[in-house]
């Protein structure tokens, strides 16, 4: 259900309780080990691999692509001191992106959004800062942060000498980034219905508004706490991020704000689009009704007459019993009769702009 | 009545006045003292059992589950100290949320939401905290809290080593976290009416979008002020509360934030819903419209051409007077020319996309 | 008029100006003198009694019911020397609740609403507080406060021991709660609205739909600032008001909350019932558009082929005119043919869902 | 046009710079000298008489009626040593409500409505207070401070006494007062409107309702910063406003909040009579329908089985072509036949509710 | 696409990215040195020309009209020392407005609006201010600051003798106002607008104002953060801005206010027209549907009178048999009745205001 994604305990359930998930493929774990001058990745790691750096100078990031059990998430949460709360909030998908500051490490929740099949879905980033440490869960198959490791690869930008931060503020710029192609293409929708409602407005048009307004919805729902998240990292993230990543956070920021923007503006372009629909919908019914009004008003006083004529009163017992049947040009002046009255409401018509 | 669920006193009755409600069952006492070791569980006691904790080492959790009578109130106010207006607040349900920081103690109301008939209906929770000392009063038969009980027993989780705000914490959570299995039901609501909107939209599916809204406006007027005061009884606890319990809270807090982000997005699906049930009354409108008229405009000319040659002119006195009835294929060219009518028209329509 | 029923100075008037108010009874003056032991009321007082206490132990209450006059007014100003501003507030009735803090005294304006015919009306209630003094000034014939008066002279409460502030805090309670019994009646006119709004809408209840809307804006527009107004006394009354009286002002702020509350959720209530209204509005005329266009599908082309054997063309003289009607089973067939159509649209309608 | 009616530079004009505005007539001068004791009224004088007070203790107000030219302003400028911001300010009429504080001055712009033909225009107000000094602006003939210049001469009121922030706030008020009149007119025409809404409803109403809702547009971007700019005055006014002053500033703003709820609740009325509009639209369509649906349902069969016999089945080929012409009592049964189904439809269609 | 403008890099693009922009110009450079004594323009320079000042009295302004190519960029960046992030919004034009304060410059980004073909689009204008240094960027062809390099080589205002902060502030000015004319242009269209849809309403005015309403809120969306951004440069400029300027600046701000006042009435004026288009729709849909009852109800009974004596019943085989088509006035008394009936449903539809 897109409405409601949360998996939440029943009420009542112990707080930090970690509840097994239901048929999940266990994690893919990646861990990198990088410093200025040498980076070291290990792909499909087993669990005991997780463990605090050895090192003191390098910087360990470790990745799990997929839901993570429940065992996976107790050894993490032993090993690197995470606490319960937080490992439960990993747990439970679905979460409202938040922050929290704990003693020894930051703990954000991001959503990635993603358009499958036209809609909007939605996949829970998990990410934890420690001291030269970065820890991150991402549910689902694909895995967003690949471009990331071939940068930090190939030594490009500043990412290898900097330190966790900075790869956390990677991270967070990968998922905050994510939602632009994704209001292109809405915004590309958006044109298209507004071209062809001004065109030729009909009911498909109606329930792709409807789809569209109904994503905008829960796009919102979503990036907008992701915006106090920023905010709140750059502000409440003390000794853990550094100045320098500030001023990058705080860029990160402005896209957050930039995104919310779009986002209203599309949600007014879209309640400006269901207000031409509804109109266009009055204006078929006049116009239909327009044309049913002139036939009908043209052809029922004639058919009238013509009934009139079709009366059996017998003329020869009076000469009031419709004379006109007798009469050499009778017909032709029905004719003309019901010529004028044509004529005239035609006339009537036109100056009531109905024609 | 839904609407208007508060009990409350004529105006100009004195402040702390306890009235008697009317025929209520006595409320059910239970009394819990446990401490890291130990627990003791004593049910259904009598009101003189309801005492400090001569055990300075042990919490006290005293539980009245029912509407509590004067008589208990005033006991209970004079043994625990209890503010005046804080067991005026206990005594008239269908309080609005609160928090309130007396001398001794903190006081708490919080709104138990439950669907009963599909409908929501609230109880009021009313939760008092002071040194090693908890009391909670709930409304109604059903405990909300047997869960906790039975957690208690097992010494599962950290709740016996804690303290007593941790044991108020922890039903606070239990309470907070009632609204999501309902708006679950609610999310899976406004699925189905989407679904059924875009298929078949008619009357029953309006009452029931109605329905939805009315509830979901009465939620939220009982979960917004919650959520303040999950926020209050973190900051202005002092204390009496503990930073540890300060930390659980504010997850407390997320989830009410939580919830009302999803009763805002559900208002919205809401609205939308009955934007799609207009449109859909107009279309079909505009449907039945185009029939009739594509229908009176076919036959209403041809209804008048019949009519004509039905006009009982005398074709023997003049020549003028309809001489193709006498035709030998003058019933053949009315029929033609009826014919060349309605494929005109049908043409007409075709282009003007009625048909 | 209810729109607009401030009484106000020609603007450029000098500030302070006291207009005489046209046609005006005297109003009825009561005076209380009260400590803890002893208490002395006396009724019907003439403007010369109204004096500062002479006794340093009791506290004096004076109370005004009516619309004073100019005389009086300024008597008042003078004797205990209230503020220019603050008894053109007085004499002007229909203002804004306020709230004003002199040097030597408080000055509080609340509203209170009534039902009169069904409708909200209003009547200004005025309170300053000095040292040991409350004077308080009601409009209309009804006293609000009689029921205090009697509690006064009962001993009962707190209220005897407590200083002036306490007193001003219980006229204060009395007007803020009367509000309880309007939202009451008002939840129980939607509850019926929308019980027949779902059963059988008709003009009137969009009538009553806007009577209660009209009445609700009026009412928010009195009881919104009302509730800063207690905010405030509790806030800035500084030492006039004491810290026991702040608790009890706190729990009078918390009801004006409420009272906002359940003003806004009805108002949504009503917002929604218009909704359901107009709906209810469309399905009728689909309903009746339905019915019309059924039956007039239905014998449009039977009245069609009715008029085609109608038509008066000679069968004599062409094998081609109409031989049906000399056909032994002519009309017969007519007939089948009738009921085939009949019975074909009706199976076209029957899948469409109109009948 | 009322919608626009702010003078503006070309963008990239720059800063402080007058642009002399066209054919207008001089601005009417008056200078007013006055202390306790004296008072100095001078009509009509030349720009060289406005320069400040030789007096120590008298407070100079010069006043100029009309709009300033640009060699006016750039004397005033130069004599009292005013802003150039502010004097293009004052020049380009139709500014926003504002207020600033510059070193030696405080600079205050208000808007000044009145109802000319039934429509909100404004005139703008500027006043600039010095030390001892008032100067006002005001554009158009009608000169709105002549009540106050009496009552300066009649030593009426504290005017005299206090100093020269009296004077600026005496002004204020006569500006700020100025909407209640004009709110009193439009309440009274949105209750009208409402009567004549509830009895007969038709298309004038909605223009004029259109209308009342456009001046409220107007108004209220006029007065909702005029409030901001009291409160600005009053607390950021520093040592040019005394605490007396103050005060009354208070009320004036107290004023300033009242209007602006009158305004919303006026907008919320007219709001509320759109929709009383367009439901009775929706009334009288359903109540047209209804009768046309019932008599063509009720004409539609009966002119169907009239049409029936006036085939002209010949009756002597076959007993199966329409014997009923031949029967006796053959009409009269079909005159029981069409009875019988107005009854049958007039029974139907009272128990749909439509006649 | 005028919905989304935005150029941004795929997600994941490692900060600070400059991606080269297709096809496009080189920028034209005009680099100015001035002081209060002289002034050095010179246009069309290249690259290497955009250097600090090598005069410590003089300060100057590097404008580049036309969007930048990396390599410029790049050389700019390395050359005054801006940041990575600065230039990567300076490349990726369609940001939103935006203010940000780095170590040793500020960097503003502001939008400069125009109509193009009666429709808003925008322009990204991005400014750096350093000590003695300003850079300006400006997209499209047109040059907005000609006006500006005029009035510097005039000597006209003070901008000469003041700082590079009152030069950033020139440059902020003219394209803040640069909204008046088109604001004032939007104004005209509304009143145009409103006039012509109380005169005679059609589907064209639907279009247009739907297109005023989707240009507003694209204006919106783009004024809305300048004044944001005003606002900021005037408090958080620090060393970098003079309190002199500071004074310009909040005149400035002013405007931006004024701005985003005007686009909210205007927007409301907006749905205002939506409001009496669709009543006026509603009122043709009953004016159409009045005729037709009218004409329908006349003329169906009638039809049916004549339809009735149209029957072929043999009046020889019974008196019964519509024996008035035998009688001297029947067809008189069949005139007398259809006029008797016209007469009496006119003087009903009278009644009922139809006619």
């Amino acid at each position: 259900m897109a409405l409601f994604s949360k998996r939440y305990h029943p009420p009542g359930t112990p707080p930090g309780t970690l509840a097994p998930a239901t048929d999940q493929a266990p994690p893919r774990i990646r861990r990198i080990d990088y410093s200025a001058s040498q980076i070291d990745v290990k792909e499909a790691l087993c669990l005991d691999d997780c463990t605090p750096s050895p090192n003191a100078e390098s910087i360990r990031w470790v990745h799990l692509q997929g839901t993570p059990d429940v065992a996976t998430l107790s050894h993490l949460g032993r090993v690197f001191g995470l606490h319960p709360l937080a490992l439960e909030d990993v747990a439970n998908s679905g979460q409202r992106p938040k922050f929290d500051a704990f003693d020894e490490h930051l703990f954000i929740i991001l959503s990635l959004p993603e358009l499958i099949d036209g809609h909007v879905r939605t996949r829970q980033i998990s990410l934890f800062l420690a001291p030269r440490l970065v820890l991150s869960f991402c549910e689902g198959e694909q895995d967003p942060f690949e471009g990331l490791v071939r940068n930090l690869q190939l030594r490009s930008g500043k990412i290898r000498s900097l330190g966790a931060d900075y790869l956390l503020y990677a991270l967070m710029d990968t998922v905050i980034d994510q939602p632009f192609p994704l209001l292109e293409e809405f915004g590309m929708r958006l044109e298209q219905l507004e071209e062809s409602l001004l065109e030729y407005p009909n009911e498909a048009t109606l329930a792709e508004i409807h789809g569209v307004k109904r994503d905008l919805i829960l796009l919102r729902r979503l990036l907008w706490p992701q915006r106090e998240v920023v905010n709140r990292v750059q502000r409440d993230g003390e000794d853990l991020i550094t100045d320098n990543t500030r001023l990058y956070l705080r860029d990160c920021y402005d896209h957050t704000v930039q995104v919310m923007d779009l986002l209203e503006s599309y949600r007014e372009m879209n309640a400006a689009l269901l207000d031409i629909y509804l109109s266009s919908q009055g204006n078929r019914m006049n116009e239909v009704m327009r044309v049913l009004t002139v036939i009908a008003t043209l052809f029922i006083p004639l058919t009238f007459i013509v009934g009139l004529y079709g009366m059996n009163f017998d003329t020869r017992v009076s000469p009031w019993n419709m004379p006109e049947l007798g009469w050499r040009y009778g017909y032709v002046a029905v004719w003309g009769l019901m010529i004028a009255m044509v004529v005239g409401m035609l006339a009537y018509f036109r100056r009531k702009n109905w024609i």
